[in-house]
């Protein structure tokens, strides 16, 4: 039996996510079918609007609304602008956040180093890192890429970057197991990790 | 630190899907900001699309194109239109389908029976079944609604309302588990309960 188009289509678009198989997918697009149809249209709705109704801080890369220049960490004064947080992705800035322990702001660098993958530093956020240390506010640089193997060498390539500016480098404390995200780690082993941040020399 | 409306606004609505809890939902969600726009738009169109491009088959309620009056096992002349199966969802349909052990039609009721969620007879399928019985072309009616509590009570009401037509009334063998859902069955255990499947007295 072959099903509809539209169901097939749909059942197929859901597969494309991540952790999304055929058979949730297929649950996913029944449930819809039975579902009030607003459900599926608000869904719709919000997928339409995630790309337009969002832009990068030009600043730090974080996610922002679009038609703002600055994400809400940059803009706020009362955050310590002398303090550099680096991480790889904008999930990552929610999970330091999260933390309610760091009082700094961010850099996104949008990935990690990546020879197999052919993500070189001219794909990452990492000139503009250089250009915002080079503004000469920046006092401490703490590298929060992932403890894993494309996030440690990013980390020491920004390391050797950076080693020419008068700023501390730091690291998060190891704790965090190695191979994993950071996304995913626990708030107390962040909380850790971030206060145990070591110098990197 | 809070999101961009356009983010937590996705967040929320895959949040709203079976199975999809927050921490899923803002996984796809950044996901699908770093993805291709397409992976997006093309999820969202298939949304849109979802319920204005299919229609139900007006003799046996499954799932159909819109603008089709019948599906297409309804419209093949090489099934057994004498031997009618009743399931309670379009899922169903499709997993009696994969074991390529049926040769007849279906009947869909879109629900079963269930006073607490005050699902009455009148909210399923079940007059347009009469209807078709009456029509004197089935032979055998299976009965194929869930090993459930609603499954069974749904089977049995059922039962009563055909006993004064000539026609078989069986149901799928037992084998399969009490409290399960039809649709997660394997194939095997579906074959074997359609082959065992016993007169109902």
């Amino acid at each position: 039996m072959s099903l509809p188009a539209p169901i097939q289509n749909l059942i197929e678009a859901f597969s494309r996510l991540p952790g999304i198989g055929p058979k949730t997918a297929s649950r996913l697009t029944f449930y819809l079918l039975r579902a009030p149809e607003n459900v599926a249209l608000d869904l719709a709705q919000a997928l339409d609007e995630l790309k337009s109704g969002t832009a990068f801080c030009q600043t730090c890369y974080n996610i922002t609304e679009a038609g703002r220049v600055e994400c809400g960490i940059c803009a706020d004064d009362e955050r310590d602008h002398g303090i550099l947080c680096i991480v790889e992705e904008p999930l990552d800035v929610l999970a330091m956040e999260r933390t309610g322990g760091y009082q700094g702001v961010f850099h996104v660098l949008h990935g990690a180093l990546s020879p197999i993958e052919g993500i070189g530093p001219e794909d990452l956020k990492i000139r503009e890192l250089i250009r915002r240390v080079q503004g000469g506010e920046v006092r401490e640089v703490i590298l929060a890429t992932n403890p894993s193997m494309e996030g440690d060498a990013t980390a020491m390539y920004l390391r050797g970057q950076l080693e020419n500016f008068t700023v501390q480098i730091t690291r998060l404390a190891r704790g965090l197991p190695m191979g994993g995200d950071l996304e995913y780690a626990d708030q107390n082993t962040l909380l850790r990790a971030l206060a145990g941040r070591q110098a990197m020399d």
